[in-house]
């Protein structure tokens, strides 16, 4: 990706993506570098002037990092599955709901699929979404593009309609100042003590424990095991992308485990693991979730090919995961 | 305001707002400056830099001039109009339609009231709301607050609860190129033939034209004006802020406007207009809207103490319009 900036005073202009060209500053004072090509999808970037770490003010912004700032979109082959289409929408809707355990007003965003306007019968089932660590509520439906995702996906007959529940997950690290002190118990609460009480009496929902799902990415992957594993009365579906794994030790440990939980779902981006010099998260993803599969649980791997830790990897690994969601329970409640 | 920003190598720092300080660079190599005394409210900025003009890495990012960048909210006293409280909230939902006459699909942003998810047999009146010039859809969802200023309206009493919808209204100026060359009647196809009825069939609307209202701030206030009056069959209440005004003789020139208009509500700040220096825009119209209540044309006029072409005025606008909004045709529909 080339990146252009004006500045025609700045002694140097440089950009946040490693082994990008330097930055050369043409006649008329503009600035012109040149990245090195960038994985298919979604990053995060900054500029640097002058030793200022700004925005690209030719950018949209998106928060990570903890922090709104520029993020670009390098066109991926597949970009099909989360394009603009004249197809049925549905909607994403921005919601604030008052949290007694954190004594604050909340935001969530809850995407609606389309017809949930149309018929007013329908209950739905649904899937509360987690963004990872530096993110925020409004990553899955911004650039995670999960509207368009789900959109598409049912237009084309593939996932049942579902709602979608995205909400602010670092609840005690904004508190406690950082990972290390990150405990989950303060999200723990809004998420199962406040917020799917208000999702089930403002949106026509399924409310039963065989309609409820949780995922998440990276951080939100480490959150959904830790809260779907702690209440298996209330979540049934289990999706883990880039972080977390379930292993045999996990089900055997975790009561009620068999009968409870659906569908076990757990991806990563194919440069994340193995390869050379690649991290290798979550354990063994792959031999847990054959692990799983053998001892009889529905368990299910994703790699996506050629990412890695970004949101190229999420958005297929929603695509992936949406079509196993509620097959049958959704067929026999309604 | 006091504004900082890191860059040690830099070799000059300003930012857009006139009258400010000079920036100095502390030993950390922080640039300080402080801007003159900014009046209560909304404003966009940007940071200059060695040249090159940026958002401020430390702010939000809004849509306005043309792109999106830095604003800051300067508290105000009476900001507690559109501040969060722990009332109902309604819902902000983005939505994509499809214009066969713009041959793409477009976004608009829908305001649902505290409530309308629990009473599904309830309909409810619309406002289309429109922005300003080298603004979009999402300025009045977002440094507009109106969602917030409704919900603390309905809480209080004070407005019958009504859907907003926003969407984009320089529909020819982009592809036309400037302000110049703007034609209405692009944004007018689009607002009238398309989204009303994309609106009045995805929601529970009262779609009589008693039950639909225009308002639009600056160049949505001309807008406003131009579709309104063309289409009064369509639209019943009237509103305009900091822009057009409706004269006398726009009423006895415009064939039914009597009997069809029920309110033409015309606000400004007052930096606006009189006062030593202040652009007069729209005419008259304080004489104009006196004109017309002389006329027997129910006509408001508000004058936004203090405040200039800017969010605050319009947030106001907003505070005052609404509770004037289908006073009656509520009550006699539901």
């Amino acid at each position: 990706m080339q990146i252009q900036i004006v500045a025609p005073d700045a002694k140097s202009v440089s950009c946040s993506f490693r082994d990008s060209s330097e930055f050369v500053k043409d006649d008329k004072g503009v600035w012109i570098g040149t990245t090195r090509s960038l994985d298919e999808g979604f990053h995060y970037y900054t500029i640097k002037i002058d030793g200022a770490e700004v925005p690209d003010p030719n950018s949209k912004y998106f928060f990570g990092a903890m922090r709104w700032g520029s993020g670009v979109e390098v066109p991926a082959k597949d970009e099909e599955f989360y394009s603009v289409k004249n197809v049925p929408h549905g909607q994403l809707r921005e919601v604030l709901f008052f949290s007694a355990s954190t004594d604050m007003t909340r935001r969530a965003f809850v995407y609606t699929p389309p017809g949930y306007e149309q018929d007013l019968e329908k209950r739905y089932p649904v899937l509360y979404l987690q963004h990872g660590w530096g993110e925020n509520e409004y990553g899955w439906g911004a650039q995670g593009h999960a509207g368009l995702i789900m959109d598409n996906l049912i237009a084309e007959g593939k996932t049942k309609p579902f709602i979608i529940v995205m909400t602010y997950g670092m609840t005690s690290d904004i508190r406690m100042g950082g990972m290390a002190n990150f405990d989950i118990k303060h999200f723990e609460k809004v998420l199962v003590e406040e917020l799917v009480p208000y999702i089930d009496s403002h949106f026509r929902t399924l409310s039963d424990q065989p309609h409820r799902a949780m995922a998440g990415l990276s951080m939100g992957s480490m959150e959904t095991k830790a809260i779907t594993l702690k209440h298996l009365d209330k979540f049934s579906h289990i999706g883990l992308f880039s972080g977390a794994t379930i292993s045999k030790e996990d089900v055997d440990k975790t009561e009620g485990f068999r009968d409870k939980v659906k569908l076990v779902f757990v991806s990563y981006g194919s440069k994340e693991v193995g390869g050379a010099g690649a991290p290798r998260r979550g354990g063994e993803p792959e031999a847990n979730t054959k692990g799983l599969r053998d001892a009889g649980i529905n368990s299910h791997y994703y790699l996506s090919p050629g990412t890695a830790h970004e949101w190229q990897t999420w958005r297929r690994s929603l695509r992936e995961f949406a079509p196993m969601l509620f097959a049958s329970e959704t067929e026999k409640a309604n």
